[in-house]
């Protein structure tokens, strides 16, 4: 996009990383946050100014914690009477709806945004200007959006190599509560049942626990202003799990094996919507499993048989045994690549398993 | 052990894992199945013998679906008149309590057994004669099961490279029920969800719901099998977990953030029991984060930078973005590595992420 002035309020990790992407393509950033010595991590690690709290700017970024976003971005049309507003939120139906006696200058300016990035990690110290290469950046209008200040958004999200993806929102809320919210509710309350548990049986699990409740890990304080923005969305969704596994206990209990079947198939059948990492449908990709022996190095051998042989991996998973690196290495290709890694790979030694 | 004779019934990947790593270590090994082409493929695989109805051994492991696997237990008592008769089931109870009416010579030689071995791939021509190295391999006596029996299959354990733990039947089947059982049953509802959703919601998706659903990949006729046989205990913590999502979403739609940041907080807790690689806890390691370029070879480069730092790696899990293999990678060390590995990344310009 043409040179801008912007101003980022919040510098987490996600608002530190929009200003160092920015920065580094020269456009002029400035920051603000109520948390004095947040703003000053992010101003080293971006190189942005700190906001004065009156110079003008033609785009703000809110991204501030959700439960404060629709606060922040009515100050911003008083504060910057010109600027095109968007936020960063994974919630979107709360905070607009928060916003809809504003008038419709006011509201054609407002541009709902959220970059679907990694949180991993958090705070303006983990900040990578490329953070948002590739990732989805959902846009969402409200009914005065202009097309202008619409714009400016999807422009912002293609500079920073995301991928702006129109949806309204309606459409937004209910996704993420399907895809993200109700899977992070569901981990959480499955991994809560692990805390009273004797050590002898947690003792037992293995990589499929370890997975399916990895996200329990999140970030609770933050986790808890999403879900309660998306509450009736998510509710509804929880709800309909609770009562499929309510069911389920039933049909256990009831010894109806069918039901039961039916309901892993589906389960199965469920799982395999999920696109392939080419946004291609998964079974466009072929895996082929490696038994790795626990010396040092047999990683880095692995791959670099691999790259030796001009193969793309385009996913690794790794399977561990208990108390060893040895397990089972995952390596999800291209079909047409699938002869070229096994040979390559049985030639260096390592045990293929097809 | 000393040199055994041993029969195998059942000649899935558990079957013909075993037969192949006990004819690699020169004992007689001989193999049943009720499908024949089954048979030979496991045969051909391990150099064992197809069983001819009547030889007599020292050993039986009966490694059949779990549905059958007490009738073949019955079968084996009057077949092999001396022989100990373990199996390889992860359910306990359902088994045992169906062969309570045996006289105790027979319950004597009977062990349970259960190999905690991954099901990434099945069949007998996916064997592997290390399948068994450092897992769990639980073992149940019934009340009969003699010391001399126990001590047979407890070998049988430490032979193939796995670490035998006695738990009765009961505290058995609670575990699994909690640790594997129920995270299938919640993985498969859950992605379950995900059937009538919208192509352009299921897009969204990213590596959050992908782990937390892996798992529904599953065989769906295995395990029906297992879950039927662990009804009780697997009813009892999906019940509970139904009745948690349930309370959730009333916590949801009440506004309760308190108790949906406590709910959240606690999920954290139990996935922070998981235990560390070593049987050691998680906070014993430390994680040290990479981001990837979208280059060939990248990862090769990366673990041979790693290699080369003498820095033995505990696990690594990558997260991708949309589309390209481009991503972090989240290496797990023991924490005084970390120091050694971020400098010797640093100065092979990868950019880490602490």
């Amino acid at each position: 996009m043409e040179q801008r002035k912007v101003l980022v309020v919040g510098s987490g990790l996600i608002g530190t990383s929009i200003a160092l992407a920015l920065t580094s393509r020269n456009h002029s950033v400035l920051i603000s946050d109520t948390d004095t010595n947040a703003a000053q991590t992010a101003i080293a690690k971006s190189g942005a100014q700190l906001w004065d709290g009156s110079s003008l700017v033609d785009l703000v970024i809110v991204a501030t914690p959700p439960a404060v976003t629709a606060q922040v971005i009515r100050q911003m049309v008083l504060a910057q009477p010109t600027a095109v507003i968007t936020d960063v939120s994974s919630v979107k139906g709360a905070i607009f709806s928060d916003l809809e006696d504003l008038d419709s200058d006011a509201l054609s300016r407002i541009v709902g945004g959220h970059p679907m990035a990694g949180r991993e990690v958090s705070g303006a110290a983990s900040a990578l200007s490329n953070l948002f290469v590739d990732r989805s950046w959902v846009i969402t209008r409200n009914k005065f959006t202009s097309d202008a200040s619409f714009t400016v958004v999807e422009n912002l999200a293609l500079e920073l190599g995301a991928v702006p993806i129109e949806r309204s929102i309606e459409d937004h809320d209910r996704a993420v509560a399907l895809i993200s919210h109700t899977p992070q509710v569901v981990a959480s309350v499955l991994a809560s049942q692990l805390i009273n548990a004797p050590d002898s049986d947690v003792a037992l699990a293995g990589q499929g626990l370890r997975d399916t409740i990895r996200i329990a890990s999140s970030n609770a304080d933050l986790w808890s202003q999403i879900l309660a923005g998306n509450a009736t969305q998510v509710a509804r969704q929880v709800t309909s799990v609770a009562h499929d596994l309510a069911e389920f206990a039933r049909a256990l209990l009831d010894g109806d094996e069918p039901e039961i079947e039916n309901v892993l198939a589906k389960g199965s059948q469920g799982r395999d919507r999920l696109p392939g990492k080419h946004g291609s449908q998964r079974t466009a990709l072929a895996t082929l499993s490696v038994r790795l022996e626990d010396q040092p190095g047999e990683l880095a051998r692995l791959f670099a048989v691999a790259a030796g042989a001009g193969v793309n991996l385009e996913d690794v998973r790794i399977d561990h045994s208990l108390g060893r690196m040895t397990g089972l290495v995952e390596l999800t290709v291209e079909p047409h690549n699938i002869p070229v890694l096994e040979q390559a790979l049985s030639s260096a030694d390592f045990t293929v398993v097809t």
